[in-house]
């Protein structure tokens, strides 16, 4: 596992992203509509933890709590294991924040590798400056029991449009958010490591002053080059 | 539980939304963004059976079919108990359409009361000519594996942003669909046919030309001749 | 004022729409996102009324009441000129209901010519029936202070993005809700007369087997025509 | 042309959306955002004739006029083969009709199948009443050089999230608008028949009272009584 | 209110939002869709002033202008009390920026402690760098005239989905901008010390490697360690 | 055409939108829903060059690649003049990213002034970096023939709402990106300037603590002053 997160962390999503396309026919594995908390603070890789909110009731505010027995949430991130991305569902809602700066504590004392909210966070600020890399739909003050109770821990997710199982594996870049099948992972990785270097080669040639035609995508005889390398 | 459908089908949803509100102090029971398929087959009251959608992952397809051993719909919908209301949670999705008409045909045959899903319906030609009253975000000509599938039977589930367990008592009119804790269905019901009388004398005393103002709400004097039973 | 108004119910809105934009440069005159409550019940002109809603608080409630000295709504209806039209700025709204049943009996007892809402009603089965032309954003079960209060009669207002003062006249069809500035409405009135009489004879042509090149818009031969009485 | 067209009349967009999907992985062929305008009027098949507007701008209104020897609008609709439907790409904008009833009647005359806009129609009253069917955004009553104008005809344009080209084949009915790429039109339409056929099978058995399990889809002994003609 | 204000300058809006819900019963005190013009620039407290816009009419645009008779703006800024946060209702609209740079000069001048608008700004990039705390929808070209109208200063308004009165304390950080009613304020900045107290207390703890159960919420025995003064 | 562009890099799109507004009645000359890829990268002016994609198909994966003789893409950017501005059209779609960092850096080897796209880019991290000012409406791992496919080169396009014809002068800043009708771009630099040099005055002289009321708009007083070239 160590080996193949290492690896994954040098493909960008977006050549993950093109891989599922052209290799593997998916079109639906990008998180939408969330963005990274800070500026700059978003590249991680790591195996999907998942955690589901549905609608909150006004009167199952206690069942909300972090300590009501029925809350899977302090378990579950209690126990999470070191580099872990927290997936967390919450349909969209900005009513209230998911996690604030405390539970953000814990996620790093946990060693989390980050943490992806299809809703709201809170206490933004603080949190923008402690580290953990965050993607999210914006900030809400209001805490998440005005809008939303957790209901499941680790259970199969959609989060931002995205179904995700614990152990998926999560990509996060300035791109954006993406969860490879577990079963897919191994060659991703080794198929985009080789698109990685092809695609920096390209990329040094058309800076140089090379066409679009003939260099990217590369023609037969660029290819030859390329294999044979030539700078 | 016949007597107590029996008065909400009596009490109107805004009747019910207004009990909520005033006496609960809630005010998220209404599933939101979801119209009746067929104007003028809105109205059901029944307890809530819930079926849970996640988005669709390519490589999934089979898992997604009806006669898959892991898909939990069929065997929900062979054994839901007459009178129930099918709640769906998609998401919103109008990528593929719920359930079909051979769907809707079978939970007629089970004696459904009433389909609500916050996502597209398809087949809806056929499915609005056959009777069962349902709610919905749209049409959707793709099927439902085209855009999610099934995960979970019985289930806590947000449909519409409103919270649904398994029992609760959802009522339906024009005005939309209202989900009533299971816990509280009893004193709405009681509290609702009260404010149904009432607001027909007030009404028919507005129609006769009576101002808003003493008349609605009810002032001293307009109460004590309701209370009296003047008309 | 009843004969501008007797002359306008002869001017679809489209023509209306249309002399706005291309004599006084006007773009912006429609609501936007309404639609009619009941089909084929859209038609009325009538010079606007106008009521503000604000978001609602909480600790308000009692002033949200239309019972409360400090509610603008029961004073204004209980006043309504006859053949006016309430427009009702909601912001679009959709947590509660403007007006119910009740309030619509009281329009309809007053004389109303017809109901604009930028957000949501309610009661909206029985108020289908009742035969006032109501235009909305939707349903909603939830009482009106669920979601705004009334802050203020006959101000200016914003409904559905246009602007309104009380006199404006405004027109109604199925093409949906145009507000005519009061100092416009009689030259509106005049040529959309004649603008429809126009368009009456050039229809029938094209119905007839008329190309549209020469015929719409009607090039010199067939303008001579039409000015010479032609069929 | 007509066989292939009449047999595809007798196929479900539902059916055939999932035949898209299924047999040749496309999953985008539904025209989004779009509903018929007159409820019940909703059912045609055509080859595709387009039209594309782009956004107006205040000083071409002149080149915006039908008349215009720039606007390509006239010259389309004018020569339009019988049977064709009219695909016209808007944008999604709301900010003026693109067709009102005078062309509407022109197409009529013209022999047109249908029409689907993905933005807004005006005359919308009239319009319905004509016979035409027509799937749009909804209605403006502005005029569309209010908002658009017409640039091209019968190239290739995108209408609601679909790419069309002139001569693809156009499917609509109560689930919305489907557009075939012309070369699977006729695979498309034999297996869509025999699709209808089993399904009809499989839904009387299910009114019949039989579960889902086993029948739909249909299992092996199920599949052999079909194939056995039984009932 | 200079030591109200001091008091609330030290609590976060996330945990003003969290007292609101649990003490006042409070869930729609932040105002929705606005974020900081410059990041790292959103700090402030003080009392709402208010500014009402509607949509703009193109006949009015000499009342629209700053120096119009009727134009409350000017007015209301040249006599801005200092510390005051301007609360502005656009509706939402980006058409054209409500104030620009040499507005914002005017209020920096004036003392003005942060602006507050529910639609565009405009001179974003000079405003940005001029000091002032700016919370917005987005940044827009044209002038304000271009879509709104000032109609009224200093009354109740709507902005972003919050009532604002004139008087009510207007806290904002990077969580975004909560309004606390007049009467609330100075429960809210007592309770707001105490929480932020111990919520730094729990975070240290966590950061520590304590775990959430026990913790936070703090169970008896770490509340009784909290009580007594410990680490 | 080099002293038109410098005269209009010193004049901000604000001014520019005033003046469309005010001297030529135009409202819709900005680019709505784009922001700046990289903060404080986002000024630039230049002519257009146009590219127009439209919705993908499944089996056009071939056409939609650049190396494709049917994809105008290449031929486009490989000989792109210097200093131009490419305008993109995809309506809005996020499926997948315009263009990558590969694409980028041949824009910025020929010279490119500016890329505006109203949909998403990709390898936004590495794009932010490389240099030249880019306007999006959002990132996507996914490449651009996973939703769209490119149909035409130098045609009209619809951008963001705008009609863009290549040789119309884009000017860009912190409020976004206005477009210029060529045949205005002379004289809307010219006034532009004048406007800049009052406003800086006026600005000042605000800054220096005059009030709006007879200042901005400048009253006959100050204007007389300003003309008299007093500071």
């Amino acid at each position: 596992m160590t080996d193949l997160i290492e690896a994954l962390r040098q493909v960008s999503t977006a050549t993950l992203a093109s891989l599922l396309l052209k290799k593997h026919g998916m079109r639906t594995r990008q998180v939408r509509d969330i963005s990274p908390l800070a500026a700059g603070r978003c590249r991680f890789v790591g195996p999907a933890v998942t955690l589901r909110y549905a609608p909150a009731r006004e009167d199952l505010m206690a069942e909300a709590m972090l300590d009501h027995p029925a809350n899977p949430t302090a378990p579950l991130v209690d126990a999470l294991p070191a580099g872990a991305v927290l997936m967390v569902e919450m349909g969209g809602s900005l009513a209230g924040g998911a996690l604030g700066d405390i539970m953000v504590a814990r996620l790093i004392a946990r060693g989390a590798a980050g943490l992806v909210v299809d809703g709201a966070m809170r206490d933004v600020g603080p949190v923008a400056a402690m580290g953990l890399p965050v993607f999210c739909r914006g900030a809400a003050a209001a805490p998440s029991f005005g809008g939303v109770i957790a209901v499941e821990a680790n259970g199969t997710i959609g989060c931002g449009g995205v179904l995700v199982r614990p152990g998926d594996l999560v990509a996060a870049d300035e791109d954006g958010v993406v969860v490879l099948p577990a079963h897919l992972a191994a060659a991703l990785a080794e198929a985009g490591l080789e698109q990685e270097r092809m695609e920096g080669w390209i990329k040094a040639r058309i800076e140089a002053g090379a066409p679009l035609k003939g260099t990217y995508p590369p023609g037969p005889e660029v290819l030859a080059e390329y294999k044979a390398g030539k700078p």
